[in-house]
């Protein structure tokens, strides 16, 4: 792509398949938001849709919904339609509870499938919820089991005879660096591991493919690409042939094969209901519903495309403009090894990212010294990377990011 | 109480101190709702501020949030508000996840303090969620630790130097039995044995003094008394002694001691913090800070004589106009015994709660044979229960109830 006029920018738009999405959302005015890969904007639809919960719903049927407005369905529901995005049947996912949880949930599911071995295998430098679910569950049977992390790099050499399950992210969420999932999977498999994806930076950003890849387990994230909202509910894959050969630890009441006989002992649901385990936030599996079937409504081919383009343009930008201030690529420059994402290192990262988002250009900053700045292609345009890099090399030119203000740290960064 | 004719019933509730909160309820026009100890009602505010969440913070202010509507505090700032309810202090008690999910957090910790104990003890015949995440957690360690059920009349016998501890419904969700949560507490300390108390049916619904009962670990649920909407987030308490003993196996991100580090090993936060998990549902949050503050301009002794009134009145209005039909209390008809709810058992219970549902009184029924009728005392009035139980005695006279359409069994029950 070789576009660095505004002109040429604004063909770009003009053409875009995906152009039509933007206007369901609510975006701010002014606003160039590329931090959907942390919360993704709000769908307009989601306005009427939680006030016809709250308001309906739950203030004048009450508890009658969970028969009348199927609010018990509503974890199959969704997660059948999520399986649509990624590759998996509608059998094999369920919405509930956070990914962190959920990643529990599948790590004690494939030690059941190999009761001799001990080592759950992950990377470092990963987003570490998984790796600290990995700790936590090794603690309780510091005999049985082991949580071992290795070198991303070491991760093949390490796929031996004691692993019980590999934990991988498909997409890493400083770098945006894509794993081969089929060559990894196949690999583990051999030595007789399965793999569980962790699909948080992958679900609605591009195409997976789950059973294509012959994929055992996967968790994934409702609040970013997905739109579900701030926290919504996160979800669970389980190949269907592995369903009936384990369940989750966290083996909650709404798990159970028969949940009302109040049974005092329990029995797995069967299938893919066993991953359910306390009762669903009915408000967040509202919101999250509205932003599946509006991704739903777009060709994820058509995603993939505009995500990689978008991320393509925004590398030219930065070179073109601000090769002057010392960003350096944290991510692949290459498209197809890229999740919807780009990033770059930089020493005063943390101030840049502050005086951007004051000047309305919100991404992110993750320590050490890294800016990340994610695109959603149903909400983001090109003129708005356009923007984004000029007010960037704006700041880096006035050195306005060289502010008291812009260094105090948040709560959340 | 001998008020029998209406006109004494209308006077109990034009004296009736917490008659005001009523109004503050969307309450549907000709119900009777008794089944606030199954989802609360819609506190009219919950309205306006889930609107305000959905519109302004999440849909303009966006990832900011986080900081600038204090999302990220969420979790401790309703939790330290449910502490004033419970008798803790606003250290000990933090909100997320589901009631289930705590329990494990509660187990596994618990597990910490009495590392050569191995026995996770409860009781048969109590609300089954508890039960099988102690099922679960033994799952990973056969070899370390046991889950076993005993009979409730066997529990003090069974305190043991092989128990690690001790998890108890404070309420009994069938039965309303309140436990005597200081003299179980005292009985377990002596063997050297933390008790869990799960305060599902109790909290808001009567005063709860944990730190006064010397308690270890509690949980409860958001959506019962609490009005916090379905599926609302639940509560964990910690007593602040062990807090730096423990740490939940559940040890996701945001329970680290510092999250945006994004460090490769988990270290716990300081204090109640490292029950915390994965991200909030800031929804659900949101949802359930409107119930627990409405509940906080109440006394809660006010709550306590309403509520036991309410179920005096029921009981002796069943015996008064349905005597005849066979209805055996399945609670405690001492009101110091009982929660803010009454039972019976009866052998077409299923079918006559669903006629009572069909003439707009709802309770519940729960298997084999129970109907469960709660008393929310912000919103149930005395001349509810007089309906209620004159709807009752209609349906038994006219058998009613004996009709296939009420036989059908739901979804939920």
């Amino acid at each position: 792509m070789s576009a660095t006029t505004l002109e040429q920018i604004r063909k770009l738009d003009r053409e875009d398949r995906l152009a039509r999405f933007r206007d369901r959302f609510d975006i701010p005015k002014g606003l160039i938001y590329l931090d959907g890969n942390s919360l993704g904007c709000l769908p307009k639809a989601a306005k009427t849709r939680l006030a016809d919960v709250v308001q309906r719903e739950w203030g004048q049927d009450l508890i009658r919904s969970w028969n009348s407005n199927d609010w018990i369905n509503a974890p199959r529901r969704i997660g059948g339609k999520i399986a649509a995005l990624v590759g998996a049947s509608e059998k094999e996912l369920i919405v509930g509870d956070t990914t962190s949880i959920n990643v529990f949930k599948c790590l004690s599911a494939s030690l059941q499938l190999n009761e001799e071995r001990s080592v759950l295998l992950s990377e470092t430098g990963n987003f570490p919820t998984d790796a600290y679910m990995m700790e936590g569950l090794a603690a309780i049977a510091p005999d049985r089991v082991e949580a071992r992390l290795v070198d991303p790099g070491d991760i093949l050499s390490n796929l031996d005879a004691s692993v019980a399950a590999l934990l991988l992210t498909h997409t890493h969420y400083k770098t945006g660096r894509v794993q081969d999932m089929k060559g990894v999977t196949q690999a583990a498999h051999k030595k007789g591991i399965p793999v569980i994806w962790d699909l948080s930076h992958s679900c609605g950003a591009m195409p997976v493919d789950l059973n294509g890849c012959d994929a055992d387990f996967a968790v994934g994230c409702g609040y970013k690409y997905l739109n579900g909202g701030p926290g919504a509910p996160a979800f669970t894959f389980a190949a269907e042939r592995h369903q009936e050969k384990v369940f989750p630890a966290l083996s909650g009441w709404l798990g159970h094969k028969a949940p009302f006989a109040f049974d005092d002992f329990y029995e797995p649901a069967p299938g893919i209901d066993r991953f359910q385990c306390g009762t669903p936030g009915i408000l967040g599996c509202a919101a999250l519903e509205v932003g599946v079937d509006l991704m739903l409504e777009a060709d994820m081919a058509d995603i993939r495309a505009k995500s990689s383009a978008l991320g393509n343009l925004f590398l030219e930008l930065v070179e073109e403009k601000c090769g002057a201030y010392g960003f350096q690529p944290a991510c692949p420059v290459e498209a197809d090894q890229r999740g919807s994402q780009v990033s770059f290192h930089h020493p005063e990262g943390y101030a840049i990212m502050q005086a951007l988002i004051a000047r309305n250009v919100i991404g992110d900053f993750r320590a050490p010294d890294i800016l990340r700045f994610g695109f959603a292609p149903l909400y983001n345009s090109y003129e708005n990377v356009w923007n984004a890099v000029s007010i960037l090399a704006d700041i880096m030119e006035s050195r306005a990011w060289d502010d008291a203000q812009f260094k105090q740290k948040a709560a959340v960064t």
